[in-house]
This record gives C-alpha cells, structure tokens and sequence, in this order.
C-alpha cells in the first residue's frame, strides 16, 4: 500500500510535556524531551521508544525492555472491581489502544486496577491526515493522554508503539509485557474506507487477517493461558431472514443434528476481515487450545465514558464523518450544526447499538470471567436494536427539545445491502454475566447532541455527506481527499 | 517472508529449445534464446518475458504486449467440444498453469478448442527446492511443456509469468490477453506447507486472500462479463455432523426459515485461506454482479490425462512427499517402493477423491454452462468418498495383483482433525451438467499403480512420512528442509 509504505529509516521526533491542567491548543512546551525512535519498512512498524523518563508528577513507559521490575504508583487505587488474582493485578494489553473504543477501554481497565499496556501503529491518526478528516472533539497525543492519566490516577499504562504486523515488534511487546489478557482492537475497523480503493481493500483484509494471525502465534509462543478477547462486529452476520445466535446454531437437517458457526454474510471488505479472523480465531482454539472470545460488537454510540470525562486531555475521539462515523454519533452533529441528517436509501436498516460505556464494561466482563482453554466464545455485544429511521426520528425529538430544527433527508444510498428486512439478534450472554446496559434513552441523546453542540465550530460540513461507493470502488489509488 | 522475498533487480535468463521428440533428461541445447525477465520486489512479481519467439514447429508466447493481433495456427483443430461462441473460441486465463491441475486443465482446454493463456508465478516449483522435495514424474520446464504443446497439437497456449499479489502484473496480463474466462488454481494449495511454521502460514493466507482480491477487482475493472472458476476445497466444510450441501442450506430456525451459506470449519491455514476466498467472492458477486463458480474440489487423486500423456515432456507432476502428496497418490508411491502405507490415526478421517481427469472435465463443464451475472455458485467437486482406512485396502488389494507385498502401519495423526466421524457430502450439481466419473476401479488403481512402478527409482523415501504438526507449529522460520 503505496501511501503507507517508507523505506527504512531512523528518526528523532520530540516530545513534550504538558501539565495537565493546561489547556489542549495552548503551544506552551514544558521539560522538552526527546525519543529516539526506530522504524523499519513502515513508520508504524517498529516505533518503539528505546527509553523512558519521568516527569515529576507523569511517567510516560515507551520502552521495549523488561518492565516487570517498574511497579505501578498505585496498582490497585480506584478499583471497584477486582481481578481474578485480588494479590496479583491482571495483565492486559490493549492492542489498538489508542483508537476510539481501544482508548476508553484501556483507562477503563486501568482503573479497574487492571496492569495495562497499549499497543498501536497509530496508524488511524494517519488516516486522518490522508482523507483530511478529523474528530469532532479535540484529542491529545497517546504521549500526553497517558502523561495526564498518570497524572490524575497515578497508574501507569505503558506504550508500545508499533506494527502488530511486524511479529519482531509484537514478539518485543509480548515478552516485555507478558500479558495475561490481549483485547484486540488493532484493526481497520470503518466499511467505507475498505471500499475506497483496491489499495485500501487490499490494505484492510491484509492488515486484519495477518495482525491477528500475528496475534495467536505470539500467544501460542509466548504466552499460551492468555486470553484473547477479540473485537468483532455484528456486521459479520449480515441481515439473515431468521434470529441471530450467538456466533453458533443448533441446525436439523436430514435427520441429523449438530451445532455449527452461524453462517456469515459480510458486507464490505472490512466486515469480511472481521470474518476471516474469526475462522483463523475459531481453528487455533480447536488446534492449539487457544481461548478467546469474540465479541461481535454493534454500532457504538456516545464518546464519554467516566475516566475519558476526567480530562479534557483524555477525551476520547468522535467521527462523524462519511467514513468513519457511525449513524448515530453522525446524526447528532449533523442535529447540531443545522444538516439533515443523511439516511440512507429507505432507512429499514436495522442493527444493535450500544453506549461506549457498555463497551468497555462488557470487555471487562469478558477479562473477569475467560474462556476456557481451547474455547471459542462469541457474544453479541450491543444493547438495542433501531432501524435508521428509528434512530433519526430519536434524533429529531431530542433536538427539539433543545430547540433545534432537525431535518431528514433520505440519500442515494452508497452501500450494498437490504434497506427493509427481518432483524431479531440475540444479545444475553453478556447479560448473563452482569452487563447493566446504558440505554438510548433522550437523555442520553441530550448528552451526546450536547456535546455535539459544544463542538459544532468544530464540524467541517463537507465531511458528513458519504463519499465512497460500494459499486463504485475501482483500483485507481484515491489520493485526493474523499470529499 | 524472508525465503520468498528479494530486493529489486533485472535478471536475464537463458530458455532452450528442446526438440520434443528428445529425452527430457539429455542436455543439448539447440536454437539458445535468452529472455530478459524483470523482477520487482520479489522473483515472483513481475517475471514477464518481455520478447516473443517462434521456433521451427514451436511458438512460445511469453509476452505483455497486446497479442490479439496473434491468431492460433489452428483454433480449433482437435476440438470435440465447442464454446459457447462456435465462431469465436472462448479465451480462459488459467492462473497456476502449471501446477499439478493447472497444468492438466490448461492442456485440456487448449485441446478443446478454447484459447488458453496461463498465468503462473512458478512458485510451486520453487517450495520444491526450498523443501528438499520433486515431483515423482521429470517434469518439463513449462517453456519446453508449451513448445512442446504446440509442436504436438499447432496449438499455441500463450505464458505470462508472474504474481497476481502484483496489481501491475495482473492488469497487464487482463488487458493483454482479455479472458472470457478466469480458471484460478493459483494459490499455495497444501494444508501442510501453511502449518510449517508462522512465515509460511501467513504467506499462504496472504497469497491467496489478496491474489483472489486482485483477481476480482481485475473482473471488475477490465472484464466484468468475465466468468471467474475458482478452485475450492471439501476441506472447507470441515467434517460436520449433518450432511453436507453444495455451498448453501436451508436452515428453519424459529419458525423462520432461510437459506444461507454453508457453515465453515476449516483446519488449516490454507483451508481457511479457501474459506476467506469464498466469502469475499461472495461478497463481490452480490456487490459487483461477479459471475463466479466456486468448485469445491475433493483430493484428486492420478497424474495421466489424455493430453498429458501425449508427451514425455507433456508429463504432469505427481507428489507423493508428506508436504504435497495427498493420500491416495502417496499410498501408491509406497507400496510400489515396499514402504508401508502410512494411515495417519486411526484412518477413519473421509473425504471425497476424484480423477484429475475428472477435475479438466468439472472445470470445462463449469466454463460451457456459466454462472449468470451476480450469481456465486458453488459445485462440490468430487466422485467417490473414502476412508483413509479404505484407501489403503484398496490399494493393498491392488498391489497383490502385482504382486507387491503392501503393509499398512499407523503412525501418529500429525493434524488436528476427527479420525471417526459422520461424512456425507452432497455432489449431483456437476453430475447434472454431465460429468461422466472415473471411478475409482480396480483397473485405475493398477494404472496408478503402474505409473509409480515406472518411476519408482525416482523415490526418496525421506519424503514420505508426515513432518508437519499442527500442534507444534512455532514462529521460528524453519529454514532447512522439511525432513
């Protein structure tokens, strides 16, 4: 993939620190200090920070050696719930830890008590910059948001900065971090930008799949109890015209029985990924006596979570635009800024959404009660189940309450798939072990349009219309801007 | 992966002609002619011959230059079944040309009078090397097979040598020789080269995901009539329960009912590799009108086809080794060299087999009665069902009437997978479209029988036994060969 590839090359790039309390856009720069940093093929491959400082009251650990011997300030400070081991914290790695579930997740976990460390190429900064995108909210470096949390808490998350495609950097992360749990969010996680190009289809399959094959030959190397929890999608089972299971169904046939994975219907070379790992995932269980679980994740809605509403240096990211956004977070800047909300085609389409606050709880959910070795678990991960016309007419009635005029427009839909169709999910497994579902109720909805409102000088308009066609996907590379 | 990989260069290369009336063993050289050959990144990428030449009765086309100014010499000569077009021969770009049924389904369609080209990267003959490995029959060069081939029949079967990893490559070979048809065996097709270790897992799924992505967005771009016959595998279904369909099955769940893909369970990383072809070629028929014919093949088992045994030279490989050879063509290798037969477990593991003569027939029944646009269509490509355990009483049976002494021994499973175990596999589709069996008789088992008899001097006993476990699969490169 040309636009992501580099030769190899090292380079310095500096650092600053910035107290806590300071405000995000203010260019003030306190204790400079620089990283060597090392990159082979790609820049995202190999950037892990050879050293480590401490600022008085912020540690930053960007390090590849050993930390078994650096002990948390505080491992078990703000905690309600406790790890399996209560004498010992659980290790977690948070791959992708630095994106918009990822990041939540990873503070979530850290105050939970869990030892947490974040893994990431930081690569969707980047793809932020090439489709001259950005988050509606204003977010920090991964430098500064861990420097704040240290701050604030006192725990430390440590930082590996690199490729999981790379084994030599995951290995590193591996042996130096030793984890208990991996949950995997390292992924290319938007549809449309699968469908933009052949590069970035090629891209997306090629990232995913080899990341995570990455992923269980570094647990069955080095790390052969740990659990994976894997972020999939819902998307993964299509719009089937009978109820969703729970990653597998009991079928009858010919008189005979037995229990198989639910058949899958990807729609878009993203969701396909997502299924391609869950084979690969569901054959290394049966063969190596991996344990995962998979959670087949719905649309995620909202940006705060209790930890990210610290400080605004650890707010969490929002997409509201054609490409990584998702309907709901799209409609409501959309409510914000005076823009019809963008239905698309007849707007039947229903799927499961859940708060980001679920997110992160069901993820810990998973941590604090593992698969068996040689499981593979799959939950369905959403709350609520809404049409696209339900979610805009939700939208519509929460802004006039804030005195907003909320237009609809229906647009020429640019995906492939059923506009009006059966849809019933399962989702209890989760339940079961104790999820308290936030739900979408028009309080929530204030609180998001809320937000939006707050940040609405912030809305580039000419993000919001969808710009990538399911049919229209061609192998010219797009190297322009998708608006 | 580093075995596979090189820095950029420009080799030149020297091709002999061979007179195919000479043993293929004899080294004179007549009519020298050397090829300037271009590699990108790897060796495999870009080896497009950039000149053309004709010997005196033998016409080599290796080429990337518009050639659809090249008429055949004789298009239609020797032909018995006719495409679609009776005026025009239907073009089929055979990707992996030259492997084992590569090599056969392109010599058949050529002798049935469509206009062949194969595309091949000649990996195949390099794992060989790599591994320590050869096929039980010489085979020729695949310069000498094709001027061969042509001298025999006056039918010419233009080469392009290359990686469809290689966008570039793969556009060149579509727009240069613009297939009606795009029969694609290429991609690494042995379950236990893609459980050697990491490097060769991941390449394998690498290979073949993104060489089938790129096949289908060459459909899309250049050739969207075009018909893409994909080779599958029966290994994709796994050993389920229940009976197995071809592609899809009705399932009523809940008082609802539809009909869905067929559940996976693949148990290797190149069978999943399969599976992941099968859903994203799903996905683009839906999303893009694909026409496609996914043939789920079974194991395929003899080397003789009638175009194959018109030559020495025309000869086709036969594997025998624990990495390549598959059961039944391994059983007789051994029992015509006094080896035991190796039942790996308990050999109660079935599966479907076919005649590689069977396979030209299904691929060129599949090409003469097309899938229509958008659809995705999937054969169970097989004739017969075995036992492992069946298998090797046929053969002993067989090798008594030659008056072999065959012996059986069970060696330890190297595979994760159920040696007892329910098998019933639907396969009427391409019966319904006319394939007439071979089955497997007495008299078919003596001609294979025969067959490595005549080569048996040829054996290396060192290749025979299992040297792949699935559970013991690691991430360290092995770097010597398998045995």
């Amino acid at each position: 993939m040309a636009h992501l590839m580099s030769t190899s090359c090292s380079i310095k790039i500096s650092s600053s620190y910035r107290p806590c309390g300071q405000p995000l856009n203010q260019d003030r720069t306190v204790l400079p200090n620089s990283f060597t940093i090392k990159t082979s093929k790609s820049p995202f491959k190999r950037l892990v920070s050879k050293g480590q400082r401490a600022g008085r009251s912020c540690l930053v650990l960007a390090t590849a050696a050993p930390v078994s011997k650096i002990v948390s300030a505080n491992p078990r400070s703000g905690s309600d719930r406790s790890p399996n081991d209560s004498s010992k914290p659980q290790r977690v790695m948070v791959i992708g830890g630095d994106g918009y579930c990822g990041w939540a997740t990873a503070l979530h976990l850290s105050n939970k008590g869990y030892k947490v460390a974040i893994v990431d190429s930081l690569v969707r900064r980047l793809f932020d910059h090439q489709l001259g995108l950005d988050s509606l909210t204003p977010i920090s470096s991964i430098h500064n948001r861990l420097r704040c949390w240290k701050a604030i808490t006192g725990k430390t998350i440590e930082l590996y900065i690199g490729d999981i495609c790379d084994f030599e950097f995951l290995s590193e992360t591996f042996n130096s971090f030793e984890p208990d749990v991996v949950v995997h969010f390292g992924e290319q996680r938007s549809a449309p930008y699968s469908m933009i190009d052949r590069s970035r289809a090629v891209f997306t399959q090629k990232n995913n799949v080899i990341g995570t094959l990455n992923v269980l030959f570094a647990i069955k190397e080095f790390r052969e109890e740990c659990h994976l929890v894997k972020l999939g999608t819902m998307g993964e089972y299509g719009t089937p015209n009978i109820d969703i299971e729970e990653g597998y169904i009991t079928i009858s046939h010919n008189g005979r029985t037995d229990t198989l994975p639910y058949p899958k219907q990807a729609s878009s070379f993203y969701h396909l990924s997502k299924v391609h790992d869950s084979n690969n995932i569901a054959f290394t269980c049966k063969a190596w006596g991996i344990r995962a679980t998979d959670l087949n994740q719905g649309v995620v809605y909202g940006v705060k979570t209790d930890e990210t509403s610290m400080h605004e240096q650890l707010c969490n990211r929002l997409d509201y635009d054609g490409v990584f956004g998702t309907a709901l977070n799209r409609f409501c800047v959309q409510a914000a800024v005076g823009h019809p909300l963008t239905v698309y085609g007849k707007g039947g389409q229903t799927r499961g959404y859940l708060d980001i606050r679920d997110t992160v709880q069901c993820v810990e959910l998973a941590i604090a009660n593992p698969a068996k070795p040689g499981e593979f678990r799959v939950f369905n991960q959403f709350t609520e189940q809404f049409s696209v016309n339900e979610l805009a007419a939700l939208v519509t009635k929460a802004g006039q309450k804030l005195g907003l005029d909320v237009q609809t427009i229906s647009v020429p839909n640019p995906r492939v798939e059923a506009e009006e169709h059966y849809y019933n999910a399962k989702h209890t497994k989760l339940i079961e072990l104790g999820l308290k579902p936030h739900l979408l109720s028009d309080s929530l909805l204030d609180s998001l349009l809320n937000f939006a409102i707050e940040f609405k000088d912030r809305v580039d308009t000419k993000q919001i219309m969808p710009s990538v066609s399911w049919k229209k996907i061609g192998v010219k590379p797009q190297t322009v801007p998708a608006n």
